[in-house]
């Protein structure tokens, strides 16, 4: 079945963008490339986004979504908030580490793009953020942490995790004993959450 | 009076190899880079410094050593362990970004160099979790700390506040907003160290 009998949608083109960019790199991705590999003419591309800046910061946008709706899920799951919050750190590690380690070429691209979207990642930082800060919150509430600010708290623990989450650090994600590293860090910001 | 009347120093080969650097980035500094700059002949360089390899080392130890002994007088300081792990945590933080901000050409060559001798590095920040690990270990001792494992615990403070003294962040470190961010994370260590 040739693509063009497909509908046109939006993420049909991030399916194609996504691709584009794992098989020649960050400096590919314009409109012009994706209707190419889509068998398309790049006015259809165009309708549904009008610049190449709008369809690589749309597929940078749909990278970081695919981490933070898979958080989400351990924000409204069941067990206590130190268990939610040691979940959703680990849970963050792992997303990180699966990209950086599973295809480390196009993680590589990724943080190209990040670096030229600064909304987008802006946005993507407020949004784990907020997730932390209702774990930590129902914390609060249950009387299992001590913090008088959660936003601030979410903050602070998100910057202190930081080594274990910083596409900056990824080297360090593949070494023995990082794993171990990550949980003395977690069991200090845990035991600074509970204390009186 | 010309650089040659004066007796030739390892400390005054290195001093002139900043100054190398300074003026002309990362990719100069060799030995007989040096020894131009100095007015010597090579063979007085390489009678302290064999290769380039060496010099570099050399160099990038003594940039970082500069940090270590400023810290190191925080430990044996007077005031409790809580408020000497806030002082060495602020100093740290205050000297990579006085390194960072008051010359940015010189710190990204530094950062160039410390890319290349992961050992000397290695061997720094070892120093670094050492000296917090004594501080750890004077508030266990007194009861102010509850650390099972000092070092352990030196290890997951300096992992923790990797975003105020990690030079991949000196982007930041300018920032308004980030002596806050520092002190939060600070404060929930603190909390975490301190609960029983």
């Amino acid at each position: 079945m040739p693509p063009t009998s497909q509908t046109l949608t939006a993420e049909r083109i991030l399916e194609a963008t996504e691709e584009v960019l794992r098989r020649h790199g960050p400096a590919k991705a314009t409109v012009v490339d994706v209707a190419r590999a889509l068998g398309v003419s790049h006015g259809s591309v165009y309708r549904h986004f009008r610049t190449k800046a709008a369809l690589r910061e749309a597929v940078t946008k749909r990278w970081l979504d695919r981490t933070s709706e898979r958080l989400a899920r351990i924000v409204t799951a069941g067990g206590s908030p130190e268990e939610r919050l040691r979940a959703w750190l680990a849970a963050l590690f792992e997303a990180k580490r699966h990209k950086a380690g599973d295809d480390p070429e196009l993680f590589a691209t990724y943080t190209v793009l990040t670096d030229e979207n600064g909304t987008v990642v802006g946005e993507h930082i407020a949004d784990l953020t907020g997730q932390l800060t209702r774990i930590i919150e129902a914390g609060t509430g249950s009387g299992a942490f001590m913090a008088p600010d959660p936003a601030a708290a979410a903050r602070a623990v998100f910057h202190a995790t930081g080594r274990f989450h910083d596409p900056g650090y990824a080297r360090e994600w593949q070494r023995p004993g990082v794993q171990e590293e990550f949980e003395a860090v977690v069991d200090l910001l845990l035991r600074g959450l509970t204390s009186p």
